[in-house]
């Protein structure tokens, strides 16, 4: 594999932690760090056209490997000219390896170093999946960014199935890494190892030894709380690469972003945006507003001052009378204006770390949102 | 009531039928005629962004009176500034009275001069109705062409019935004119009696009388065949006045709207674009396509060549994908579609009938119909 078409370069580091700032290049475009990836599972970000998602300041979009590769199948998408002629969007794209949705969707039945023997959630039919498999229908799709299958496990879980879903993680990875042929297509590695710091860190290292373009912490977000999950991120970032970005999967809430990114993630994709949206639940610095609350009907104002998008030029009222007349366009406009929040919150945070101001503006985002007048949702997300 | 804001003007008429062009101006702007208006229901067209909507070349949009009454309530559009405010829509905005929906949605339990007693089709809760309710309830929704209170009522019918019906339709439309008092607000009289021709000739004579600024034709597309309504059509607008808008309620097909068209219909409505969108067919001028056969699902084909919309810049393969997988963007994109058809229709017969071309012009659009592909839904479409 060659992955001369993508680079990574770090512009600023943040004096007071681990935060950096930089920009990575696909073969379909530049990407500044931290970025977040709105979750596109069947080739399409529920809800939104390609140029509304355009417009929340989104440039990379993340794909799931196993939705596609049972519909409408990698081989269609492949014949009507890959993911990004298929679903319209120039831009740079991300796609999973399918391990996370063995773990999650799938009835997995069997694992072993072959691969894992699952039924589709859909049709029930029973597959198989190896590493090169999982390669080769990522080749098919054609995303930018490709990522290694690994064996994801729940948590809490016994050290023995954590280390061996680990060292078989670690084998696949470099199986994948020698499958893979094309040089248009970046490869990132996926550091497993539970909340188990030793096995965190010795899987860090020993994936750091494959030199991958990129790599990701996978394996979290199943689960456990978030403090547990902030300490598997320090055990883990300090045996990562410096000079690669850190892509932190499937996570997850604002505050779950930037204790990501002050402990140097770069990468993050996660449903919260669009799935609460399609809830009626919105992000704003003053915390989170749930539309369906009868003290939004008569609320003349937008969800946020000073929010550039297209909900925000409507009222509370009508936003509320979409949901509670089920009309597409509720979903549709907060997922637009939670996805413009993530972005923003993303942007904003690459300027304070340009200006080593990360953990002042971390403070104040904490304090909006703690004085927030609705109830957060308890999960961290998950994809 | 003055209706000073609103004028209309008839710049062509083609030499060969009656088909004629115009523009009408409101408070909101001018809209050319011949002119289709997509339906939102609850104040969205379903699934649409307003930009969305402009792009398709839409230029007015009608919203149900029955519908916002009861959800949100008129009151509370009015507190959050009007229709036009609330939607986020600039453009002119026609509202219906809710004469319709008594007749299709509601339980209407009883009717006499005073008014209409029903229940909610949301929750069961009996209402009443009056003509002069209904000219309020337009006055603070604030849309820029309201329709008179008529009395509906199905096809086939008992002769004293139909009369019943019109006669009373007649006593509404007067009550309704005296009761308007928003100089900003047009008010459009409705033409009942049923499928008789004696009938539909006296209730346009007699509402021309009254001097609307424009006249309706309803109580049609309630079950009648399409040749059946062609010939009330016929029997109608000879009696309308020339120089005032016609608008053909709650119709129809692309072949009803040009037969429309030929007998001197100015303006439609109709849930077909979208409501068929959302169910997966397109209407194109080799006709219409069910985008979930399995013949669709390689096909790199736009739905149309030429059209300028954002889903013929996918493949057929790829919308065929949305609606397999059951993703919103699916009816997003084919209503966008088909409302761009509709008015690429529109625009078309526009320039055929300033040309005196308009006979020529419909003899192809119906051969390239008959020649399509996929069979047609057979009913007229209903609001």
């Amino acid at each position: 594999m060659s992955d001369s078409l993508f680079s990574y370069e770090i512009q600023a580091s943040d004096a007071g932690c681990r935060a950096r700032c930089g920009t990575f290049l696909t073969a379909h475009g530049a990407v500044q760090t931290p970025a977040f990836m709105p979750v596109g599972t069947a080739a399409t970000v529920k809800g939104l056209e390609v140029d509304q998602l355009s417009a929340t300041g989104t440039r990379i979009v993340l794909a799931n490997t196993y939705h596609l590769a049972l519909r409408p199948g990698d081989d269609v998408v492949a014949g009507l000219g890959g993911l990004h002629s298929f679903m319209g969007w120039n831009g740079p794209i991300l796609t999973d390896s399918g391990g996370f949705q063995l773990f999650s969707l799938a009835q997995m039945t069997k694992v072993d170093d072959a691969g894992a023997v699952f039924r589709s959630h859909i049709d029930g039919w029973l597959l198989h999946l190896s590493p090169e498999d999982a390669v080769r229908i990522q080749e098919n799709l054609g995303s930018d960014i490709a990522m290694v299958l690994d064996h994801v496990v729940g948590l809490p879980n016994q050290d023995d199935v954590i280390r061996d879903a680990m060292e078989r993680s670690i084998r696949w990875a470099r199986r994948c890494r020698d499958a893979a042929t094309r040089p248009d297509q970046a490869q990132f590695a996926i550091v497993q190892g539970g909340l188990d710091p030793g096995m965190r860190a010795e899987c860090a290292q020993r994936l750091a030894e494959l030199r991958f373009p990129g790599y990701a912490i996978g394996g979290l977000s199943v689960g456990e709380t978030p403090e547990e999950m902030y300490q598997a991120l320090d055990a883990t970032i300090p045996s990562m690469p410096e000079n690669r970005p850190r892509y932190l999967m499937g996570v997850g809430r604002p505050q779950d972003l930037l204790e990501g990114v002050r402990r140097g993630v770069d990468m993050f994709d996660c449903v919260m945006p669009t799935r609460n949206g399609r809830n009626a639940l919105a992000f704003t610095d003053g915390g989170t507003l749930r539309l369906r609350n009868l003290k939004y009907q008569r609320d003349d104002r937008p969800l946020e001052e000073n929010c550039p998008c297209v909900a925000c030029r409507r009222s509370r009222g009508y936003l509320r009378h979409l949901f509670m007349a089920k009309e597409m366009l509720g979903p549709i406009l907060l997922s637009i204006h939670n996805i413009t929040y993530y972005q923003r919150l993303m942007a904003d945070a690459r300027t304070a770390i340009k200006r080593n101001r990360f953990a002042e503006f971390f403070g104040k985002k904490q304090a909006g949102w703690a004085a927030g007048e609705d109830e957060e949702e308890g999960n961290i997300g998950d994809p």
